[in-house]
């Protein structure tokens, strides 16, 4: 006999067995009819992209985790010989290049705005480790084609609304401006230049602390003048201490911006609108890794979440790059595996099909056709009818049935007609 | 400015617009809503496989169309300093191989038997041809762990089910028995050894035509005298020609087989529970090309479909070779693609929810917090309610909206309030 074959999936990834999928499909059916009633439709994009698109984008650190796909026939066998790249393709690292990618390719068949969800896997050749996959499920939505606040607003009322939905509380949305980052760097008087390296340092603030943070700046090789000034604002910049009037009085002439408006817009409107127990709040420390935003920026958490669970942004200038011209662009994104680890969904959902779930057992000399008529009476009652053989250890089966989920069984004699259905019960409850 | 990056998919590749995500969507909850009633449950695996199971596997033909994944990091150096394989995953080439990896990894917690309903896109990197796609849906249901006909019976009732309530016709399902197929090999004299080479070319009748199979037959190099017999058997195998007891009384002493029983007991049962306007019917010319079928094969032909739209079988050593113990089991898999090209689809789903789309235009003056509160109120009577800015050309604003599928419109007013919904209506039939 051959050698057997492992059976594990690849490191880093994983199998989904049936009770999860359910739970993964009820949470997905509320999300997406809260996104649909605000006017949001899904599309589709191939899991696959050019390499040339994956590696031209500006996600950050992602671009190094991309799984590379391998040229195929002739190609490959040219590129080995001439030396060239062995790869041509690549497995979407997010959900938001390929979007743009979309959008270039299909603008004109496209409604104006879109307003696009997606949910869907992504794929990263990150270190695995507890909780963190190679593959994982993305929940996107994002509004193409409007450079109004009320892009921002919608994005928020409908993010809050669907983890709402789902049981979620507690919610906190943290909200910041690119924008505003510039005028923090401007007034503490870092180089334009050296205003990526200086965020991408700032978004490291949670995890170094002030003190952390400023050593860093100083070791990355920033202007020290600079990096004095704002070890001087940043203990001011928390966001229990300052509010968005403040800020803005207090960083006067540091460049004209309409973010310190569209941001309170924002904040005031989705403060009126938000839902129970949530609140929208201004925190000038919120940064976020991604080189591509360009506007209002804001992330959630909610309580017994350790992490954000959704985060987006304004990225005007992506669409650009692929298309020739900019298109306003604003994304909220559910971090969905991180959702389903914390039990984010109403149990209700689960439970209904559960309790219509039924084992038809059926004896192996029983006639086949009373079992599949006897299946099809209960089918037509509502009932998910499962029709299994009837072991010789029938104690052991019933057990069996219930740890997996079913409701009740019945069986089949063969005079036909309906069968009774028998609620499971487990014997401590019977007695 | 930099090189514009290509904005088309990769090669054979498509992006979905939000009409036909609406479609397939829709499709999809008909066929697990059936699928569910039958006792089936969703399962996951990862898009990718270890190369080794998927090259290890017996899938035909399309093993040598997997996409390949390069190593990454420090072992993808060591690989190329070695010489050694660069790839070491491959994206899934279809359902059945994942499933049986699935099978064998989690059988412990899995219910006995397991009826596994999997919905999700393989990756075959085929020469791209019109209507053929290199990334594509596939729609399998699969009972393992049940050995009766019973289960091929269920297959049967639930496909035909699913595929008549998307609005399919005229439906014939073809079923035989790899067990009569060797029945037949053996009957005309082909060595055991030659069977598999045999049922390769065999499969090709419907291509070649009944001379054009007789002429590979000889020239592939196969037993003369096997030729003949086989030459003369062909013209009666013939569904029209022969039933399955004419057939088995005229193959006598060819090897005992329940499989004869087996069909009779699954065409007799299926013909008298299947939904009206479908039949099922023997045709001893029905081979199917996977190499791992063990029992009764089956297709699925609809009316206005060129090809069958639905094809499977019970392959009962699949799992051995993984799991070192042989697990009975049997599946079905709609060709989901070509389903949805056609329009199997009832298209009352896709109007619900356009007829409940509404575009609420704000100016770009109005009051936005009176904007949000007219889009709440509306989505509370059920309106799927998109917030769109108003154009400088509202008329071709609205022209617009009902291409893109919308049904009504609405406006802001500053006082609040629920606003009017008017329906959107072409300029001729306004008249």
């Amino acid at each position: 006999m051959a050698e057997r074959l492992p059976t594990a999936p690849p490191r880093g990834m994983r199998d989904i067995l049936p009770e999860e999928v359910e739970l993964r499909d009820a949470a997905v059916r509320e999300i997406v009819g809260v996104y649909c009633a605000y006017g949001f439709r899904r599309i589709e994009t191939p899991a696959l992209e050019n390499l040339r698109l994956l590696a031209g984008s500006e996600g950050g650190e992602n671009e190094k985790l991309i799984f590379k796909v391998m040229k195929r026939g002739d190609e490959l066998e040219g590129a080995r010989r001439a030396g060239d790249e062995l790869a041509d393709l690549g497995l979407r690292f997010d959900l938001t290049v390929p979007l743009a990618r979309y959008y270039a390719d299909n603008h004109a068949r496209l409604p104006a705005p879109l307003k696009a969800i997606q949910i869907g896997p992504v794929w990263r050749a990150e270190r695995p480790q507890k909780g963190r996959f190679r593959q994982f499920t993305q929940c996107d939505i994002d509004v193409l084609g409007i450079a109004s606040p009320l892009v921002e607003i919608e994005l928020i009322l409908a993010t809050t609304d669907a983890l709402t939905r789902l049981g979620l509380s507690g919610l906190t949305v943290r909200i910041n401006d690119r924008r505003v980052l510039e005028v923090i760097a401007r007034h503490c008087g870092f180089p334009e230049a050296s205003h990526g390296a200086f965020f991408i340092a700032f978004d490291k603030l949670d995890r170094l602390g002030a003190d952390g943070l400023v050593a860093e700046l100083r070791e990355g090789g920033h202007d020290a003048q600079a990096v004095g000034r704002f070890a001087e604002l940043l203990p001011g910049l928390s966001p229990d201490k300052v509010s968005l009037d403040a800020l803005r009085a207090a960083l006067p002439g540091a460049g004209a911006t309409d973010a310190w408006d569209s941001l309170a817009t924002i904040i005031e409107t989705t403060n009126g609108e938000v839902a129970a127990g949530c609140r929208v709040r201004f925190d000038p420390t919120l940064v976020r890794g991604m080189g591509y935003y360009t506007g209002p920026i804001f992330e959630i958490a909610a309580a017994g979440y350790p992490s954000s669970i959704a985060g987006g942004g304004r990225y005007d200038r992506m669409i650009g790059r692929l298309l020739g011209r900019d298109v306003p662009a604003s994304g909220f994104s559910i971090g969905f595996e991180r959702l389903i680890e914390r039990g984010g969904l109403p149990a209700r959902d689960a439970t209904e099909s559960a309790q219509r779930r039924v084992a038809l057992l059926v004896d192996e000399t029983s006639d086949v056709g009373a079992a599949v008529r006897a299946a099809k009476a209960l089918r037509s009652e509502g009932y998910l009818v499962s029709l299994e053989v009837r072991r010789k250890n029938v104690k052991r089966q019933l057990d069996d049935l219930m740890t997996h989920g079913f409701w009740g069984y019945a069986a089949v004699d063969d005079r036909g007609g309906r069968p009774e259905v028998k609620p499971l019960v487990r014997k401590a409850e019977a007695r």
